[in-house]
């Protein structure tokens, strides 16, 4: 099932299941509840999925963000001699305020950086909360996948990492598109072996397939586990290749106002985002960055 | 006033003000709702505080927590040659899902640690949700001060800082008690001027007082809001020297299952925290660690 979050005229935030061109409506007030209850009716009512507007599919309680899972990210970031290896095990939280959905503007904070970039991740859906459990009980707690698109901004992640930890730069309103839609477990017979691809205005920047992680999904799932999963919890797996950052030639690959980046990952889907100045998107210069 | 989350009979999870000895319920589900709606009405129903129990003040959306602000912790970091300047600005998320009240277990993982350590920090609580806000601003958003303690897992810090970022040290089940309430702003006329002090069996660990912060709540606060805040959010404001990890004998000063720890900040209150082994808390030896 491709599990979504939708407006429909005056009506925002409804649930429904994307068949097709039919959007079947689900009687739960939030994809989270979804997961929570462990499913949902329908109410009865359907849509043609041209007249609704898909959101963000979920917004979770929690997003754990994992990195190093992709053995050819780590070995172009040597390309620009950054500061840190980037082992499998990194997990931080991602800013669940800052989540957007599919076509939703990343709007682009010229006050605080002039690095933007853009990283193609796999996130998982936690169905069923639980803690400390091993790879072979992680199974039964994964319930979907979503693509992500981690927005980034490299300069400040820089000077963040100085310190030996991040988040600021990954945090910033709008810099979580998610979506376009949830799709369920039983629809992905092998997460493993799904081709990823992620395009600028059109040309192909990452290109690569699940298949060349280093740690299983379920593994990773085990592994955090210590932390704690609620139902509806994301989980991502790390980026693959092809960062605009970690190209010696970055400044002609970083995002700017009036790109549009797709994130695609077989099977998963297309999330859409278009990169917009502060001016267009709040008729106004941006404000003056805070400094101290 | 003192906002609290309580217990009392089989009825969990009320919210209420503690008044001296006498509980008034409030009539609102939580007290990020409390927030959220601005304020809420009494019940009519009042209990003796003798026959409640109180649970952790808030389960916010999101627990920023930040670092550096406090000159004498990154200097007390130079005794063990600490990785990385502990420099003000840095951010990351707390687990929202490992926040534990006043007098719950903090369950020491055997498995994952053999250095668990304190942090006292004073967090202040938002009030009204914002982003791209100045310091001159912040002063509106800011609801009230609860006591933290940042629990942590220093040999896990230490090798999740190889990679320049840490979470997972932190944010282990049960790692993040807060309480013993949140006391509103309007209580707290001078938050730059409030003694800290953290015990473990009675001895004094750490002791200072905000006053030595570098970097004002306000201006904090600001810093930090282009990442946005909703209603009940929290933010942490740091934490003082004397930390067990950056000690040259850190082996005598490790916490230990049947330690008791006291963190409390002058007129916030005093969050008391017992350290339970694994097996007391849930009758059985630790699982393996989950490894790849």
């Amino acid at each position: 099932m491709k599990l979504i979050t939708f407006d429909a005229g005056t009506e925002t935030g409804l649930v429904g299941s994307l068949d097709g061109e039919t959007v079947v409506e689900l009687d739960v007030p939030t994809t989270r509840e979804y997961f929570e209850r462990g499913g949902a009716e329908p109410t009865g009512r359907t849509f043609a999925s041209t007249d609704v507007r898909l959101r963000a599919p979920i917004v979770p309680k929690k997003f754990f963000h994992t990195s190093g899972n992709f053995r050819e990210h780590e070995d172009e970031s040597k390309q620009v001699g950054w500061s840190h290896p980037i082992h499998k095990g990194i997990v931080f939280f991602q800013n669940v305020d800052a989540i957007v959905g599919p076509d939703e503007a990343v709007v682009y904070p010229e006050h605080l950086t002039s690095e933007l970039d853009y990283e193609l991740e796999l996130a998982v859906v936690i169905g069923k909360p639980g803690k400390f459990f091993t790879a072979e009980e992680a199974v039964d707690h994964i319930a979907g996948y979503v693509v992500f698109n981690d927005i980034t901004a490299r300069d400040i992640q820089r000077k963040e990492m100085a310190s030996g930890v991040f988040s600021f730069c990954k945090a910033i309103d709008t810099f979580c598109p998610l979506g376009p839609y949830i799709v369920t477990a039983d629809e992905i017979p092998d997460p493993h072996n799904l081709k990823m691809e992620l395009r600028v205005n059109g040309d192909v920047r990452q290109s690569s397939n699940t298949s060349r992680m280093i740690v299983s999904i379920p593994e990773l799932v085990a592994y955090h586990s210590p932390q704690g999963y609620s139902a509806g919890d994301l989980i991502t797996t790390g980026t693959v290749s092809g960062v605009a950052g970690f190209r010696p030639d970055a400044e002609d690959y970083y995002l700017r106002p009036g790109d549009v980046v797709e994130a695609e990952i077989e099977g998963v889907g297309t999330l859409r985002s278009p990169i917009v100045s502060w001016k267009d998107a709040y008729g106004q210069p941006a404000p003056p960055r805070v400094t101290w």
